[in-house]
């Protein structure tokens, strides 16, 4: 039977946190189409980091690495897109 | 001797990037004393989610997990203050 204990679940619930929590500023983006206040460098350097995990979770063969910042990566990559787009 | 394999590396930089990409954002808010286009449920979110991940660190008695999060959380927890002072 598949268990999960209390720690790997606090483990889940941070990932999902730290993974969805770009998709109110990605909402926001969309909405106003404002980014000024946003940092370009911290996009750049947040989307550089969060791609070179996924590649370490693929060398790693860590699924929860791997999907996880693969997630992160498409939000990220999207706010900096947009970022680009709307000065 | 201490040795560092290539995968370890990557790592190290992976979270080097996703730790100080907060600073230029940080930087930016105290130099313009603007936020208005930052999420605050992002900050709120993110910094909910590092701070599990800090809980988590500390339970697994995980080192890298643990500091990473810390210096983290600081930033976050920062640039959420600074959300909240500059409408």
């Amino acid at each position: 039977m598949f268990t999960i204990n209390i720690v790997s679940l606090l483990g889940l619930i941070a990932a999902f946190c730290t993974t969805f929590a770009f998709v109110p500023q990605a909402i926001r983006i969309i909405k106003t189409r404002h980014t000024k206040d946003l940092s370009l460098g911290m996009y750049i350097i947040f989307s550089v980091g969060v791609f070179l995990w996924l590649i370490y979770g693929f060398l790693q063969m860590d699924i929860p690495i791997m999907l996880a910042n693969f997630v992160t990566f498409i939000f990220s990559f999207t706010i900096l897109i947009m970022k680009l787009k709307y000065k």
